[in-house]
Order: C-alpha cells, then structure tokens, then sequence
C-alpha cells in the first residue's frame, strides 16, 4: 500500500472552512463551530470528538489511523498545538516560514524549507499508512506542488457567508478530481476525492499564485 | 403543492460557477465548459443538453417542468437570451438595474424594481409549478432576501481556480441547509437542499452587503 497525502477539512456548501476573526481564541471564527456540529463534543483531545453514526466513526477512524500529520503553522497555533500529541504521538509537520525561538511542544516539529520537504519527512515518518493534512493554505500549498493525493471534506449544510475559504488564491488551472466515495452522515455529507493531475489552460491568466 | 423558488447551477467543488474572464462570447468563461460536461451535448437550444443517465435526466427534467424562469441579466446576456425561449415558451423575468432601450426578446421581459417584484411576478406567472431560478449574483440576492426556497446544485469534481463564485458577497449570516436528496451521475453529484431562514450571528461582522 502506498502512502498518501490526505487533506481532511469540513467545509460549507460556500466554501469556508472558519467563519470570520478566527484566531488563537476563536480557532473556527466566529460561529465556525457550526461546521464540526458532525463531531462528537470533546474536550480538545482529537480523539474525544469521535461521532457515532456509521459514516462519521469510519472518516474518523480512518484519519486518526494516519501515521503523521502536516499542518499549516495557523491551524497549529489555533488548535494549541493539540498538546504535542494529536493522536498516537504520531510526528506533526508544522509548516512555517519560520520557527518560533520556543521549540515546537510533544511530537510536533516546526519544518521551514518548504512544502515538499514537509511531505517528504512526513512521508518517511509514516511508513505505508496515510498522511493526515490539515489546514487551508497548506492545502493550497500541497495542490500547488502536486503533492496532495486525496481528499476528505465533509461537506456541511449551511451558508456561513464569510470566513476563511479553504480553496482560495489558486491559479486559473484545472485540477482534475475523482469521487471515491460519498457516504450521507447526520448533517453532513462525507466527500473523498481522488486528485488528479493539473492542466494549464492554453491562454490562461497566469494566476495569483503563492500567497 | 406550493410554488418554490429552485436555483439550479452547476458547480466546481471550489465554488465556480465560470472560469476566468466571462462574457457574452464565452458565457462560461476560459475553460468553464467543463462545468457542463455532465450535459449531453447541445445546440444552444437548452431542451438539447438532455442527459442520457437516470440522475442527470430526472434532475434535468424537473428544470424544465418548471413554469417560470427568473435570471440575472449577466447570466440572461451571456446565454444569448436563450433566443427568448428558454422552454416551453414560459416567462423569463430578467432582473436589472436599467433596461435596455430594445425590448426583450420572445417570452422575456425585464424586471427593474427589485428582486422581491420578480419573484412575485414569476409565481403569478408559474401557477403551482417551480420556479427556475439561474444566476449567482440573482442567487445572492434571492438568498439575502429570504426568498430562495430550495437549491439543486450540481458538484462537478474539478477546481477551477479562479472564475466567478456562486457564493460570495453575502453577510456573516448563518443560512442553514437541509439535504433532501443526493443523486450520483457519470463524473457529477447532484445535491438538492432546501433553504431555511437565516440566523444573524450575535456580534457578527455586518458584512459586505449588496454587491
């Protein structure tokens, strides 16, 4: 089996990932947490929010059986870190562009030379099981590298209207995706998305780029 | 049976209803055409995309049992107007700022007080058929407005990257969904959801408001 770069988000049907001011104190922006209504109440320890309907348990088993864990430094930071351990102390990439003087708590490292070099550590860390990725402009990162092999999203219904987009700042080049599977949870749809490679547009504007 | 307001769009799981630089010679924008790939193959006479799969042509069918059809006039311009003839000869409301000085043509006529008018005149005009409703920026209106019943998207598994956003320019204002059906076709995951009123979050940005 083949280890894969996994993005794992809950999304709204418009986009976001955070409603509006996320922060340190407000990870998911303001009224964001209507977007992990999917997931049990937890304390903070991923573990602890584990749902109990058929399609949420199986998603979330499968995340917390990744072998190591990429992170954007803001989605780092506003979780805590998750106390060093997200689940089964398994190593956490924080992608940066520079290191706090602090070292980075438990099982995480801080990684400043790049998203591909992130992928590469993440990858000899976790063997032949799955890299989680969390975060929206590692993603972006990791599309943009071609790095990323698949995606989870949950798809939540409901407009939160502003907020944090999880695809935002990508040049006008087609990715090309395959449904996996959808598996219909209590309040959420289950999206796995295979990600094909991407084609450039003949004549297209070139795009924004890096953020 | 009640009349409902139904918008229908296809969507890339980004949130692109176009691709770049959209107009009346490219109504879908650079490369957007793969938006409608889940159409059969048409002549510009809407009646001729019909799909040949179960979920593409009951989904299509109910668009056009429709007894009204209301639309920006972005959207309106870029279709050619659809030769003033959408289906079946029903009227076309076309929200405007400003009318133009030619008339519009065939079954269309435009509507300049409002969004409000258009939706009152077009369930006159549908009896207790739906009402279709195509656009983002009148979708954006319908929804601020509380006037949009139900949304039959279709997710087409691709990132455009760039392009015009069916969600966008609305307030930090929680719109809450309902999905009432999910329908799997050839490369397209038709979603239907309905509409519930929206809930102003405490202490939420104001928001960036009509566009």
């Amino acid at each position: 089996m083949t280890s894969k770069v996994v993005l794992y988000m809950s999304m709204s049907l418009d986009g976001f990932i955070t409603g509006p001011d996320d922060g340190p104190d407000h990870g998911l922006g303001l009224g964001g947490e209507r977007l992990h209504g999917w997931l049990h109440s937890g304390d903070g320890d991923p573990a602890s929010y584990r749902p109990t309907d058929d399609a949420g348990s199986t998603v979330f088993d499968e995340l917390m059986a990744t072998g190591a864990v990429i992170t954007g430094r803001r989605t780092f930071d506003n979780a805590g870190g998750w106390g060093g351990d997200h689940h089964d102390g398994v190593p956490i990439f924080v992608l940066t562009r520079t290191a706090p003087e602090r070292p980075a708590p438990g099982h995480a490292r801080y990684v400043t030379d790049g998203i591909a070099s992130c992928v590469e550590q993440a990858r000899a860390a976790a063997g032949d099981r799955d890299i989680l990725l969390h975060g929206a402009a590692t993603a972006q990162e990791c599309l943009r590298a071609g790095l990323l092999d698949e995606m989870q999203l949950h798809l939540v219904p409901v407009l939160l209207g502003q907020g944090r987009r999880l695809f935002d700042n990508m040049p006008a080049d087609h990715v090309e995706l395959e449904l996996l599977r959808a598996m219909d949870g209590p309040g959420v749809m289950h999206l796995r998305y295979r990600v094909h490679s991407r084609s450039t547009l003949p004549g297209a504007a070139s795009g924004r780029g890096a953020a």
